[in-house]
C-alpha cells in the first residue's frame, strides 16, 4: 500500500525542490571555489553566476506551482496524519511565505553585490583599510534592510526588522530574546574574565606557540576528522582565509581551516574540529531521496554551531582528548612536541586571555565578541548606527568589553567575512550554538557514563552515534527551542555553558 | 550616432546569449571541479547538477524568443552592413539551427548519463577492465547516435551520421574530407615512421628519465606559462589524470597536467604548454562585452589545437626553446640536470619512436594515434563496429600502425576519455590542429624573420601578439577554412606538417 508521500501533489512538490536545492548546490559550490581556487581576476563574473544561481533558485522556491502544491498538500488528511511529512509541510510553507515576500530582483542584486563586496573586503582587510570598504557596507546594508523591510509581513506584531534576519537562521527567536539571554550571560562571563586577570595565576602556553610545517598539521587534522567520523571520501578538508564548512550537496561536504605561520597548531587544529563538527551534521542529514526537503536540512544555525562547538571546546579541549591525541601529535610532529606533557597541552588549550580576534577566541571570552557584534549589528539595521561609524563604535565597545584598544581595522570591524556578504542576524546564533551544545553535553554525559572514557582512546563513535540519533537524523522535523526541550528536558537556558566554563576556569586558574 | 548593434532586438539578444553563456560558465566550473577536486562519493548528484544546467543552458539557447530576435536582426539591413554583427548573426543562426533540432531531454540525458560514464571510466581504466566501461560506452554511443539523427536535418544532402556530429567540432567540415587528407599523410608519416626505425640510428633519451619533484616542475611550467603570456591572475595550474584547459568564464582559464612519478619531467612540461597553447587562446578571445556572442568564441577545435600544438611542439620542442629554457631548468632541478647539453635535451624532445599512449606520443605518430580513433569511431557511429568488438579492432589496428601488441586496455582503448563524455567527432581536430599549425608556422616564420632569435632569449611576445592579431581576437568572425586562407594564402594542405616532421627527422635520425 503506498503511503501518504505518495500522493502526486507532494511527490511533484518534492521534485521541484529537489531542482530548486539541485540549483543551490551549484550555488554553494561556485562559492567554495570564489573561496579556495578561483583566479582573483574571475571575481567580477562569479558575481554574475552568484545573482543568476541565486534568482534562478528564488524563482523556483516560489513559482505558483509550488504555492498550488502547498495549499493541495496542506488540505491532504493523510498527510496531515503522517508526523514526517506533516513536519516537511510546516516547514515548506514556513520557507514559501517567507520567499515570496522578497522580489527575485533583490535576491539577485543581494547576490551580486554580495559577491562583490566580498572581493572588497578581503583586500580592504588585508590594507586594513576600513574607508575602502565603507561604500560597499553601505550597499550591502541598504538591500539587507530592504530584505527585511520585506519579509516583516511575515513577522508577528512589536517584531523588529533585525528580527525579520534573524528569523533566517534562528526560525522563532527575536532580538528580545536573545538580548534577555545575553545580558544576564555577559555578566556572569565578564566577572569570570575578571577572575582570571585578577587570580596572579599565568598559564604555560608556550606549546601553543610552536611551529609545525603545515603539511604535518593537515595529517593530524585529517586523522582527527578521521575519528570524529567525518568521510573524506564524501567531503574535503582545504585551507582558507576564513575556515568555513560548506554541506555543497549529498556526498559533497567541504570542510577548510587555516594554517598559520606563527600561531602554532592549535588553533588550526580547533578550526578543522569546529568544521568538522559542521560537516558531521551536514553528512548525517538524510539528503538521499529526501534530498530539497526540510527533513533534509539543518534546524537552525544556532544548533549547527552546537554541533561544531561541541566538537572543538567540548571534545577537542577536555583532557580525555589529549590523552589519545598527544601521542599522535607528538609522533606527527617529532620532535617539536617531545617534551609536552599532556598536562601542558590540556592547561594550554583552556587558557581564557581576552584577544582581538573572534576565531582565535578563548572559551569564555569568545562570547563576548559575539555579543558586541550582535549589538552593533542590531543597532545598524534599526538605523541607530551609520556604518560610516562603526569603527568608532567598534573599537569603544571593544575597550569596555575587553580592557584593550583596537590597533587596526584587521583586528577590528574588518575581521570578519558576515557582514560583507548581508549576513545579519547571524552572529548571535553562535553563542546560542555555545548555550545548545553546553546543554546537550550535560545530558550526553548522563546519557553515556563511559565517555571519557573512550575519547581518551580515540573512541568518537558513542557521541557520533548519539548526535546522529538526537539531532543529525531529523533534519528540521523539530525547531530548534523543541529539539532542545525533546533532547534535555528544559528549555534553552545559560547554567550549563556557565557551569562548564566555571569549571574550567577552576581547573586552570584556581579560581 | 549609436552604432547598428545598438538596436532593441540586437541587445536583447545579446543579453540572452550572455544569460545562457553565465550558466555555460557555471556548467563548466562544476565539470573542472568533478576533474580536480570532487569527493568521489559526490559523483552520482554531481550528474543530477550537470545534467540540470545542460538543460536549461539549452532551454535558453533555444527559446521562440531568440529565434524570434534572430528573424528581427537578419531583416535589419544595418546590422547586415557591419562585418562583426553580420558575422555574429550568422553564427547565431547556425547554433539556433543545429540546437532547435536536438530536445532538451537528450541533452540533459548525455549530461548526466556522461557524467555517470566518465567516473565509471576512470575506475575502469584503473583496472584495464573494458568489460566494466562496455555497457556504459554503448549507452553514450546510443544517445549520441540520436542526437546524430535529430542533426541531420541540418546536414546537406549525402551526409554522414558523424558529419552530425564532426559539425559541432569543426563546422563545415566532413569525414570524406578529413578521410582525404588523412589518407596521404598516413602514408607519408609511415614512411617517416619506418625510416626512423630503419635508419638503426638511436638518440639518447635519458635525460627523458630524469625524475624531478613534482613541486619543481610546478614550478618550471609556471614560469614557462608566465614567459608565453598566461595570465595566472587570470586562471590556474592544477593536475588532473587528463590534462586539460578550460576556458570557463572572463578572467578565469584553468590548465590541468600531470606529473608523472617515472616518465621524466619533459611530457609534463610539454602537457602544460599544450593547454597553455589552448589558454592563451581563450584568455584572448573578447570575453568582455562580447561574452556569450559567437565573437567571443573559438572558431573550432581545429583552430584551438592549433595554438596548443604550435606552442607544445614548434615553439617547445626547437632547439632556440631550450637555449632559453634549459639554463632555467637546470636552476631549479639542481643538480639533476647539471650535466645535460642543448643537442641532449633538443634530440631527447624530438625522438620519433611509437609507444601506446597518444598524449604521451611523438610529433609524428601522434597523427597516427588519430586516425586509428577516427576510423575506429566513424565505424561505430555508422553502426559498423559494435563497442562490444572494440578493444579487438582496436588492438589489430595499433599492431598494422605501430607494429606493437596492446599489452592491457588501460594502455589500448580505455586510455582516452573522450568516448565516456560522448565526444565522438572530435579525435579528428586533434590532427587538424597539427596541419593548420604547421601552415600557420611557414607565415609566422616568414612575418617574423627574429622569431628564433627572441625565443632563445625567452621573448615570446613577438608570436604571441601574431596569434592575438590573427587568430585570438577574431572570434568566430571567419570559419576555419576562410581563417586558413586569409592567413596563409592557401587552403588546407598536409605539405607543411610533412616538411616539418621529415626536416625533425632529418636533423635527428638523418633520414
Amino acid at each position: 500500500m503506498p503511503g501518504p508521500t505518495e500522493c502526486a501533489p507532494y511527490q511533484e512538490l518534492k521534485n521541484l525542490l529537489r531542482e530548486a536545492a539541485t540549483l543551490g548546490s551549484v550555488g554553494a559550490l561556485v562559492s567554495w571555489d570564489q573561496e579556495t581556487y578561483m583566479p582573483s581576476a574571475a571575481g567580477a563574473h562569479r558575481s554574475e553566476q552568484a545573482a543568476l544561481l541565486s534568482g534562478l533558485v528564488h524563482e523556483r522556491k516560489t513559482s505558483p506551482r509550488v504555492g498550488d502544491l502547498l495549499a493541495e498538500c496542506e488540505s491532504e488528511p493523510a498527510l496531515r496524519e503522517s508526523e514526517g511529512a506533516a513536519a516537511n509541510i510546516r516547514e515548506m510553507r514556513r520557507d514559501y511565505d517567507r520567499a515570496v515576500r522578497v522580489p527575485t530582483e533583490l535576491v539577485s542584486e543581494l547576490a551580486r553585490v554580495g559577491s562583490l563586496a566580498q572581493d572588497v573586503w578581503k583586500e580592504a582587510r588585508g590594507k586594513s583599510d576600513f574607508a575602502m570598504f565603507a561604500p560597499w557596507l553601505d550597499r550591502v546594508m541598504g538591500l539587507t534592510r530592504r530584505k527585511a523591510e520585506f519579509l516583516m509581513a511575515t513577522m508577528p506584531p512589536g517584531a523588529e526588522l533585525y528580527d525579520a534576519l534573524l528569523d533566517e537562521y534562528e526560525p522563532g527567536m527575536t532580538a528580545a530574546q536573545i538580548q534577555a539571554t545575553f545580558t544576564p550571560l555577559k555578566v556572569q562571563l565578564s566577572g569570570l574574565v575578571q577572575a582570571v586577570a585578577g587570580s596572579g595565576h599565568t598559564v604555560d602556553v608556550s606549546v601553543t606557540k610552536v611551529q609545525v610545517p603545515a603539511a604535518r598539521q593537515h595529517q593530524l587534522g585529517t586523522l582527527v576528522l578521521g575519528a570524529m567520523g567525518f568521510d573524506l571520501r564524501a567531503g574535503r578538508l582545504d585551507t582558507t582565509a576564513h575556515p568555513f564548512c560548506s554541506g555543497i550537496a549529498p556526498g559533497d561536504t567541504r570542510l577548510t581551516t587555516r594554517y598559520t605561520e606563527r600561531g602554532g597548531f592549535l588553533e588550526p587544529l580547533y578550526g578543522t574540529m569546529h568544521e568538522g563538527g559542521h560537516g558531521l551534521y551536514e553528512q548525517n542529514l538524510p539528503k538521499g531521496d529526501e534530498f530539497g526537503l526540510p527533513s533534509s536540512e539543518a534546524v537552525s544555525l544556532g544548533i549547527h554551531e552546537s554541533q561544531s562547538r561541541m566538537w572543538e571546546n567540548f571534545v577537542g579541549r577536555s583532557r580525555a582528548f589529549w590523552q589519545w591525541a598527544l601521542p599522535k601529535a607528538k609522533e606527527l610532529f617529532s620532535p617539536a612536541l617531545d617534551t609536552c606533557t599532556l598536562d601542558q597541552i590540556h592547561t594550554a588549550a583552556n587558557q581564557v586571555s581576552p584577544s582581538y580576534i573572534r576565531v582565535e577566541a578563548d572559551e569564555a571570552t569568545y562570547n563576548l565578541h559575539i555579543m558586541m557584534r550582535f549589538e552593533l549589528e542590531r543597532a545598524m539595521i534599526a538605523g541607530n548606527l551609520a556604518t560610516g561609524d562603526l569603527p568608532g563604535h567598534w573599537n569603544d565597545r571593544f575597550k569596555q568589553s575587553f580592557g584593550l584598544e583596537v590597533p587596526d581595522a584587521r583586528r577590528g570591524c574588518l575581521q570578519d567575512v558576515h557582514w560583507s556578504f548581508g549576513l545579519i542576524g547571524y552572529f548571535p546564533t553562535y553563542t546560542l550554538g555555545n548555550l545548545y551544545a553546553a546543554q546537550m553535553w550535560e545530558k550526553i554525559n548522563a546519557d553515556l557514563p563511559g565517555l571519557d572514557d573512550q575519547m581518551s582512546r580515540g573512541d568518537f563513535s558513542g557521541l557520533r552515534s548519539w548526535l546522529v540519533e538526537n539531532v543529525h537524523r531529523h533534519g528540521r522535523r523539530y525547531r530548534a527551542a523543541d529539539l532542545c526541550r525533546r533532547i534535555t528536558g528544559r528549555s534553552l537556558e545559560s547554567g550549563p555553558l556557565v557551569r562548564h566554563l566555571q569549571g574550567k576556569v577552576k581547573a586552570t586558574y584556581g579560581v
